[in-house]
C-alpha cells in the first residue's frame, strides 16, 4: 500500500464575504462550520482516513502565518507555500511535486478548504470509492454532487458513459461554469449533470501522466518543481512556479484527460459562495431570517423578514422593519446590501481599493 | 441688576437615537454639534451672556456621573439632581427653587440641552430680547422659530395679539403638540404659528406668581422645595419633588398664564428628534446620503441613495445598493431600519426590554 496524502487548497482573495473576510482572512477562516473555521472542519473531516502527518495545506505566503495560528495542529513543514496566487492548476502542480518528492507512488486527495460537507462517514466513503478507482495509477477521479435544485451558483460536471465496474462512477464528459437559470434547469432535467465539488483523487503518477498529455507547460512546470524539491533543503522558486499556466485544473487537465471519472455523491455539500448561502450554515427562523452569530454576538429582529445577518464579537445587530437585506457586523466594519447584491461584493471591494481603503481589504 | 442664571434641562430616555443613545447616554451626549456633544455646545452658546458659575444643568441621578465626566468645566454643585424623571413642570419647579434660594430676584433662562442652534450671536440677541420683556417681573417669555416648512415633528406655539412695544413679540395664544401633515400645512399658511423651541426666560418671582395662578399643586411643590433648599445643607426629598404634577410647563403654566409672550426667532434651530433629522447636522451628499461620523469612523457608499448613517469608533459602514435606510453602528450594536421607521424606535427599545436585553438600554 502506497501512502495516502491530502492537500487542502486554502487560497482565496476574501472578497465574497467582505467585511468578515479579508485578504489575510479568507472564507476558510470564518467560523461557519458549527462555529468552527471551515478549514478546521475540513481537516477534522479527514481524520481516520488520512494520517495527520500526510495532511498538507496549500496557501500563499501572506496567509501562512495566520493559518498557522488558526491550525496549531498543522505542522509547519506541512504548509505548501505558493509563491504567488495563481489558479488551481499551478497549485496542483506544486502539490504534486511536494507529495511526489516524498513518495512517487503516493495517492493524493486534493480538496478545497472552505466547503460545508456532511456527514463525515459518507464523505470518507465517497473518497474511498475514489481511491479504489484511482488505484490503477492512471485514472483521475473527481466527485459530483447530485443536484437538489437548479443552482446557478455552482459549476457542473457533465457525466458521460458509465465506468465498467465503477459502482455508479461515470466518465467526465465536460466541466461547465456556473450556468444561467434556464441552463441550470435544463441540467437538472437532463439528469446527467452533477455539481462540481472541486475535490479530486489521483495517484502522483496519474496526474503527471495526464498533465503530460493535456498541457506540456504544466507538466514541465511540475517536473521542474519536483526536481527542486528533491534536492536537500530544496525549494521552489517563484520563477519556476510561474511557469505553470494560470488555469483551473478542471479545464487544463481533467476535461482533456483520457481517464477522468466522476463519482456521484449524495453528501450534503455547499461551497458557501456568498452571504445568501449562509442559509446552509444556519436554517432560517420562522420569518426567514438567517443569523450566523460568532463570538457572543446576537440578533434582534422586529418586523424584519428574509434578512441574512452575520456578526462577530460581543455585538448586537438589530434589524427593524427591513427585509431582503444582508447585514454584516464585525470589529471595524459594517456592510448593508440587498441579498441580490451580495453576489457582487467584488465590485464593492474594488471600490474600496480604488478609494485607497487598503486598510479594509 | 439682579443675577442671570441659565438652567439646561438634560434628561431624556435615550430611545430615539438607539443604539447610539442609551438610558445613561441620552441624545445630548451624542457628538452632533460639529463633532462635540450637544450639551457642550449648549453650554458654549451661553458664554458671554451668562456667568459660568450661574449655569446649571438639571438631570436625573443616574445620568449625573456621566454628565460630570462629559462636562469637566461644570461645577459639581451646579448639577440640579431630579430625584426621579418626571416632566418639564417638576424640573422647572426644582430649578426655580434652586435658583430662587440663591437670589429671589434672579432672572432664569430655561433651555433644553440637546438642540442645534445657530448662530450664537443671534441666539444671544434673542435671549436678551426675552430678558428685557421679562424685566417687569411678571412676564413669562418663550421663543418660537419661524417655520421654514410644514414640520410634523415639532410642536407649535400659536401667536395671539402683538405685545405693545414688544419689538415683534406677541402673546401666547396656545401650545400645539406635533400636528399631522394637513394641520402643519395649515399652520404655515396661517402664518401665526411658530415652532416651539422649548426655551424660556422669566424671573423667579414671575414663574412663582404664574404657578400660583395656574397650578396650585405645582406652586406648593415649588414653595416646599424652596423651603428645603433655604436650609443649610438642605436638599429636596423625592417625596417633595413628587408633589409637582407630572405635566409639561407649556400646558401646566405657560398656556394658562396671563402674561405669557412669545418672541419670534430666526435662528437656525432643530431639536434633532430622530435619526432622519441628522440631515440638519450634516448636509446630504449628491446621492442624498447623510453620514454623521464620530471618532474616526467612515462611510463608503456604492449605488446607495438617501441613507442616514451614524457611526462611532474606528469603524467603516459600507452601504451597497441600498436606499432609504438608517444604519447606525456603535461599539456593541448595529441598527438597520427604514428611514420612516426611525421615528418609531421606541417600539424597538420596548422590544429589547421585553426580551430582557437591559444590557442594551
Amino acid at each position: 500500500m502506497h501512502s495516502l496524502h491530502a492537500v487542502i487548497m486554502a487560497g482565496g482573495s476574501g472578497t465574497r464575504f467582505w467585511p468578515a473576510s479579508r485578504a489575510l482572512r479568507p472564507k476558510q477562516f470564518l467560523p461557519l462550520a458549527a462555529g468552527r473555521p471551515l478549514i478546521e472542519a475540513t481537516m477534522t473531516r479527514l481524520e481516520g482516513l488520512v494520517a495527520p502527518e500526510h495532511v498538507w495545506v496549500a496557501t500563499n505566503k501572506k496567509q501562512a502565518r495566520s493559518l498557522a495560528r488558526l491550525l496549531p495542529n498543522l505542522r509547519h513543514d506541512r504548509l505548501i507555500l505558493e509563491p504567488e496566487a495563481r489558479d488551481t492548476a499551478p497549485c496542483v502542480a506544486l502539490a504534486t511535486a511536494t507529495v511526489g518528492s516524498r513518495d512517487a507512488e503516493a495517492t493524493m486527495i486534493v480538496l478545497p478548504a472552505d466547503h460545508l460537507i456532511e456527514p463525515t462517514a459518507e464523505f470518507q466513503a465517497m473518497l474511498r470509492h475514489g481511491i479504489e478507482l484511482a488505484s490503477d495509477g492512471e485514472t483521475l477521479v473527481t466527485f459530483g454532487i447530485k443536484p437538489t435544485f437548479a443552482a446557478t451558483g455552482f459549476g457542473y460536471v457533465e457525466c458521460g458513459a458509465a465506468v465498467a465496474g465503477g459502482k455508479g462512477a461515470c466518465h467526465v464528459a465536460r466541466f461547465r461554469e456556473k450556468p444561467d437559470r434556464a441552463t441550470a434547469e435544463q441540467f437538472v432535467r437532463q439528469g446527467n449533470f452533477l455539481w462540481n465539488s472541486g475535490i479530486f483523487v489521483w495517484q502522483v503518477k496519474a496526474i503527471r501522466r495526464a498533465m503530460a498529455l493535456a498541457d506540456k507547460d504544466l507538466a514541465a512546470a511540475t517536473d521542474a518543481m519536483l526536481l527542486s524539491l528533491q534536492k536537500p533543503e530544496g525549494r521552489v522558486k517563484k520563477s519556476t512556479f510561474a511557469q505553470a499556466p494560470k488555469k483551473s485544473i478542471d479545464f487544463a487537465v481533467m476535461e482533456k484527460a483520457d481517464k477522468a471519472v466522476v463519482v456521484p455523491a449524495t453528501v450534503r455539500w455547499d461551497d458557501v459562495g456568498s452571504f445568501p448561502a449562509l442559509g446552509s450554515v444556519q436554517p432560517p427562523d420562522a420569518a426567514g431570517n438567517v443569523a450566523v452569530l460568532a463570538e457572543g454576538s446576537s440578533h434582534i429582529a422586529l418586523d424584519a423578514r428574509d434578512n441574512i445577518v452575520y456578526a462577530e464579537g460581543p455585538r448586537t445587530v438589530a434589524t427593524f422593519g427591513v427585509s431582503g437585506l444582508v447585514v454584516v457586523a464585525v470589529g471595524d466594519a459594517v456592510l448593508v446590501c440587498p441579498r441580490d447584491k451580495a453576489n457582487d461584493l467584488k465590485a464593492l471591494v474594488e471600490h474600496l481599493r480604488a478609494n485607497g481603503r487598503d486598510d479594509l481589504l
